[in-house]
């Protein structure tokens, strides 16, 4: 361990008041998605820049325009971007965190208020909204902070900052903001040489992980129209060309049952996993029995564990999620709808784009309605997406984080690319061109978006340590190398 | 034309006053369907009892017990049931219609309050709920009635009678009744010898029609489950067998795109049409052109008008409605769903009956299922069907109705098969075991169900002329006979 023993001991030691804190932030209802509570969201920006200032941390708070939301203008919440160290001949990290949260109300079926932390000593858990869903990492942070300002010790490493407060609602203007600070001279990211993202989770509930990649996504919605308005089965039926006919029929040829995409060209240019790769799905710590549990169903795909864990992480997949326009309810309805909508998504990996898959989906689409030969009409419609990323494990913004792990946690981390999407990291991966590391503190079942949303505190006590001596370990390698 | 001449132009000479009753009915809001109206409902059975008994119709008012409805129990509105004449020497006919109505509100988009008849003279159209379903075409028999009293003429026949307040909601304690009074030696159907129905509508809005048969139907969903929850398609995307892709799969094996249906044996023992029935599609005044008319596009499965209208009238359907428990909102939503359910029905005739084709459906959905080789659950369930029903149309009943229209209109009627249900038919038809005619009084576009509800006063005076014509029809051909 490189880093020093102080540090580790301070943040023992200092365990019940880096809890307290968390409750503090817990408290404050800062719901990006409830006009209402655009209020809490700035407290929580305040609040936020205060507990950076008190450590040493400068900080500016960058407004980012306004939004319609609830059919009003509203001000986004400021950005809060900080920096602390300016020491040339050390690495300069960026952190990424956001200090948004969740809707969440007691009603929704959490045992204690969302809003209130309740620390419960006996199992362990940390319960309140935010908890892991981003307060409890960005408090990680601070915990750092404070260590290293209480103990007067230098940070290992130059450290910048970048706090938003709209992540759970798709992170608006942050975008902009990473552009265009990337862009300049003397920007706020200036110098970055890695970035640190803590806003994921592990694999499963035991083993800590790095993760390197995430799928991309394209989401797409074929388009069948025919009849001026919904007709009546007895009437119609037998006579017409239906919409939902030919829907069905075209959704049914997008995908097989074992997960097979059958858009030509969509497997274009993917690797095929080396022996490399697929020595790190056999080190994953992480079972069918895991997937299963966590599916709560006996569905996995395949009996070949690597195979499951590829079509989860590394292989991109095609679902069909429903239909806009024809009966969706209870019971029974004679309908022959007239204008159907049929959703479906693919998730993407590299080379794949959205542009490029787009253009695949949309020929193939055509050319099978051309086949089926009706006399309706049909559009398919790209309706959003985002690029695939994979980051290189080797560098040492990666190996400062594996050492960090096996330091505090005695164990190798799980090495995991995430099938959903993280938006920011991306943006950060593009824009400043320098490795991107997602380094989680929470558990697979925390419950981010879900009702008893929880953080684990040896979770986030360990995990405190594990951020600071990840900064160590980064000043260490990159001294050697 | 056998009907006195003196009848005929006693409907034309008094048609302001039939006008002025519709009125009347109309403005009485009798919707079954909703708990605060019921007591409206009442007081249309009491209207129309007090008019029969005017003209000499002895009646009874028929308790049908209690039904649940908006969480209340409320007792079902009496069935009216009546008789005038018992001459032995004449033929018996039963009457059937109803004087419940749909529920209209002027907000729904009417052009004038639907609960007050407006007659619009420049266009002849008579608008409110209920003008044309059913309480015009109950008017029509009141006026035969009414002109026979007044005139002081015999019936040409004995006339039963059974109205009903429940049609828009099913029906419900009908068919107990139907079959108790059927059952009995000396019930109000004793010695009934055919059956006309005024309840549906022509197959345009200007050719007469007789009705002669309807489709029936079978209704199922095909459940398909597997996880425990819904799952987040970027997570477990790829790792597992997802129900809706099993659902599309088997949904689009049950029909072809030009309406073929793909489950074997259910076309077993369907006739052929031969060169009689053929003629009959040929002789019908309705065009592939009127036919997409009224669906609102171009979208007829057959450039033949003949194999168009035999699929919308004599052969059997199938159409998939729509999937429960999917994604059905705008927009996006990167769901797996867990538990979905595909809704489709197929419209019957003779001789398919619901019991046998659910075996077929059954058998040949668990088949296709097990092909699909998944580890999802899928379970086939009939949610609910009636039999189709055909009736002879070289009757007597029919051939008096054929007759009737020619004097009365002088056209020959089209000949139809309905493609949806009249529930009360097939109870008539099952339970007294003697022919019966669907004689519609209103046009294809009244709207019956819909906003701006219309009867046209030249089908509703030329209606009531067709209906007691029709029974001296009756009359000379079963004497002749």
């Amino acid at each position: 361990m490189v880093a020093p023993q102080k540090f580790t001991e301070f943040i023992e030691a200092n365990a019940d008041r880096f809890i307290d804190r968390l409750g503090e932030a817990i408290a404050i209802p800062s719901i990006s998605g409830d006009a209402s509570r655009r209020g809490d969201v700035v407290k929580m920006a305040h609040w936020l820049e205060a507990q950076l200032n008190k450590y040493g941390v400068k900080t500016e708070k960058v407004p980012l325009g306004t939004q319609q939301l609830e059919g009003k203008t509203l001000d986004l919440p400021p950005a809060i971007l900080g920096r602390i160290g300016d020491d040339p001949k050390k690495k300069t990290i960026l952190i990424y965190g956001h200090f948004d949260v969740q809707p969440a109300n007691k009603s929704d079926g959490w045992d204690t208020e969302p809003f209130t932390m309740h620390y419960d000593k006996a199992s362990g858990k940390i319960m309140g909204r935010g908890s892991t869903d981003d307060k409890g990492p960005i408090l990680g942070w601070l915990n750092v902070l404070d260590a290293h300002s209480t103990l007067g010790l230098d940070l290992p490493v130059n450290l910048r900052f970048c706090f938003e407060g709209m992540e759970e609602s798709g992170s608006e203007g942050l975008d902009d903001l990473i552009a265009s600070e990337a862009a300049k001279k003397d920007g706020w990211f200036a110098g970055v040489d890695a970035v640190c993202i803590s806003d994921n989770y592990w694999l499963n509930t035991r083993t800590p992980c790095l993760t390197y990649g995430l799928r991309g996504i394209a989401y797409y919605q074929i388009i069948i129209s025919g009849p001026g308005s919904d007709l009546h089965s007895g009437i119609y039926g037998g006579a017409v060309y239906e919409p939902m006919t030919a829907l069905i029929a075209l959704m049914g040829k997008l995908v097989t049952q074992d997960g097979h995409i059958l858009i030509p060209g969509v497997y274009d240019g993917i690797a095929t996993a080396d022996a490399n790769e697929l020595k790190k799905y056999e080190e994953l710590d992480y079972s069918i029995d895991d997937l299963e549990g966590a599916a709560g169903g006996k569905i996995a795909n395949s009996s070949e564990r690597i195979t499951v864990l590829m079509g989860r992480m590394r292989n991109p997949s095609l679902s069909l999620h429903g239909i806009e326009g024809a009966f969706s309810g209870v019971g029974c309805k004679t309908v022959i709808p007239a204008h159907v909508a049929g959703k479906f998504s693919l998730r993407l990996v590299p080379p794949q784009t959205p542009d490029d898959i787009t253009k695949k989906v949309i020929a193939y689409v055509e050319s099978e309605f051309a086949k089926l030969n009706t006399r309706l009409n049909m559009k398919v419609e790209y309706m959003h997406g985002g690029k695939p990323w994979v980051a290189d494990i080797e560098h040492w913004n990666f190996e400062a984080a594996k050492k960090a792990t096996e330091a505090v946690y005695l164990q190798t981390p799980n090495y995991t690319r995430e099938g959903g999407s993280i938006p920011v990291t991306l943006p950060f991966a593009d824009n400043l061109g320098v490795n991107v590391l997602l380094l989680p503190m929470g558990r697979a079942d925390d419950g981010a978006h879900s009702t008893n949303e929880k953080l684990d505190v040896s979770n986030f006590i360990n995990g405190s340590k594990l951020l600071g001596t990840y900064l160590y370990e980064v000043a260490e390698i990159t001294q050697t190398a």
